[in-house]
């Protein structure tokens, strides 16, 4: 394991920040790399263009997504952290075990180098959480006022060890909806910090790494249709995206879907539907209703707020979808895909 | 091939530029994927999480680089060939084959829609031209002044098909260095266009894939020890890295190192050396001396200003590594790594 308590093994007294010059190709940029990210990334090939890996497998699933949320450090985690489990994340959705990523660096002139090694080491630690590699990167720096501080890319590479596809076009009448935990956490530690609100307690957001729950459903064979995390749009969004993709219908229970009293109330007093805000360490999972109990007990296990939240009830016509929910008072209203935007630069 | 005079899939009348919206994850995103990235691209995945692929072998090459050059259009390219060939030579550089990319967008809300058009379409035209597929892709949006118009992230694939080691560490005492073509035209180039310099003719950036080139030399059977593209700090960079990382020393000839009439007064004019300037397209290759004018003949047939620029005279002690030209008039000078940096977001 990678010690984390660990000084800057930059010079602060000699570069407080980060320069133009640290992403510009001469020695700055190569001591960041030699001293910075590659000790603590213990990459291999970082000296290189790129790195060379065996695979034991020949079918992989592959994803990248930029990180560009604000602030960088909020309550349960950081954009370090959450650039490192959003790709396991998406990796995982393809029911794919997760094995590399790269990390692509754009930082602005005049970062506290201190902050960018927070960052890193925060990565590293959530790399190691989540059982992945961080194999090769890249820095660029640009102007100050061009930027905002630092924006990861990260790109995962996993491999595919079982026959099952994953789809939403997998997706078929009769197929239970299992939510792996509360919703709507994510979103509202972000919006806490940057709106200065303060509650009770501190919200934290939701963010964690999902492959270890995927992989165990696969591992007690459990049949899997689609898997699909709830960031951006949140759960509302991503459900209207599969029912369009399979042309289904989708029926859920308000009863059913854990959210926090804190969640709850913030949502209120903010005028935010806890259906539409980002989560960072939630999926659904759609399973035939033969599987669902015993999908629903190993998810439980791990959180037990984990609950069945509705199901498939019939065909749409194909690219329509319908997503409907049962409210606590028994009404029924459709559910639709967010439009606009909730909350910019969620992750 | 892809047709690329069509108009912009997005209806401009409504979205002329870039919104936040256009990354929350809601309808505008969608509208945006389904519309514009996909199609262009012909992604598999763009509407899941991650992309599922076939590999013919288990040994992979990855790479990634995030490309935020100013200005996002110059003479011979923009931002968009730009992070394909880029990422498409850094994965050429492990003599991999090249065959699929991510395409990661952090976009400034505001960004007129019609510049991400000319963008997104360019990327496919490259990739057509290199050979690769663009296979998944992220977009996200911040808010006015916190970016710069148009920031990409490329991640690439290659496959290995040979048993060659090409890294520094086997470049050895008596290795020709060859580079496939003049240097300092890209730096040149964007400088041009930065600074509203202007040159009796126009000159362009040599930014082109080299992937073609290097896949030829390992079928014609030229051992190949190292290879190195020479992007940010330029010529006199990659070979210190190269040294520093072989233990070796390298002598170079001046007269043997071609450097356009135009290039060469621009840089007297603006200070520069262009040794120290980025190319997009030139790399060197460290052969074995028994290999060397076979491996010439097939980079002239490419570019006939390919030649001979030094040779791998000794070994130095390790992390030294020794750089030395003999200038046109005789003199003899040590090449050292750029240290600060010569011209910010080039790449």
């Amino acid at each position: 394991m990678t010690d984390f308590n660990l000084s800057c093994p930059i010079p602060l007294e000699q570069y407080p920040h980060v320069l133009l010059a640290h992403g510009g190709g001469g020695r700055l940029m190569h001591q960041l790399i030699n001293r910075l990210f590659a000790p603590t990334f213990q990459s291999l090939g970082v000296q290189h263009d790129s790195t060379v890996l065996n695979l034991p497998t020949g079918k992989i699933a592959i994803t990248t997504d930029s990180y560009v949320i604000h602030p960088l450090f909020f309550p349960g985690g950081d954009i370090g952290s959450l650039a490192v489990y959003g790709t396991v994340n998406d990796l995982a959705m393809s029911g794919a075990r997760p094995l590399y990523l790269s990390a692509g660096f754009i930082l602005e002139e005049g970062l506290p180098m201190e902050t960018l090694w927070r960052v890193v080491q925060s990565m590293q630690k959530a790399a190691e959480s989540a059982g992945v590699r961080i194999v090769t990167g890249d820095t660029k720096v640009v102007d100050r006022g061009k930027g905002d501080g630092i924006f990861i890319n990260t790109t995962g590479i996993g491999i595919i060890e079982h026959e099952q596809l994953i789809v939403p076009t997998a997706v078929e009448p009769g197929d239970i909806i299992i939510l792996n935990g509360d919703i709507g956490r994510h979103g509202i530690a972000i919006m806490a910090v940057r709106e200065g609100l303060e509650f009770e307690t501190t919200i934290e957001s939701d963010s964690a790494p999902c492959n270890s729950l995927v992989l165990e459903l696969l591992a007690q064979g459990i049949e899997i249709h689609c898997l699909r995390d709830l960031t951006r749009g949140g759960l509302a969004s991503a459900l209207n995206e599969i029912a369009i993709a399979a042309g289904v219908t989708i029926s859920l229970k308000e009863t059913r879907i854990s959210v926090r009293e804190d969640v709850g109330g913030a949502c209120e007093i903010l005028g935010f539907d806890p259906l539409y805000v980002a989560n960072e360490g939630r999926f659904i999972a759609f399973v035939p209703e033969v599987k669902a109990d015993q999908a629903l007990k190993i998810m439980q296990s791990r959180d037990r707020d984990s609950g069945i939240i509705g199901r498939v009830t019939g065909k749409s016509r194909k690219s329509l979808g319908l997503v409907t929910m049962e409210s606590k008072i028994g009404t029924t209203r459709i559910i639709d895909m967010l439009s606009g935007e909730q909350l910019p630069r969620i992750c």
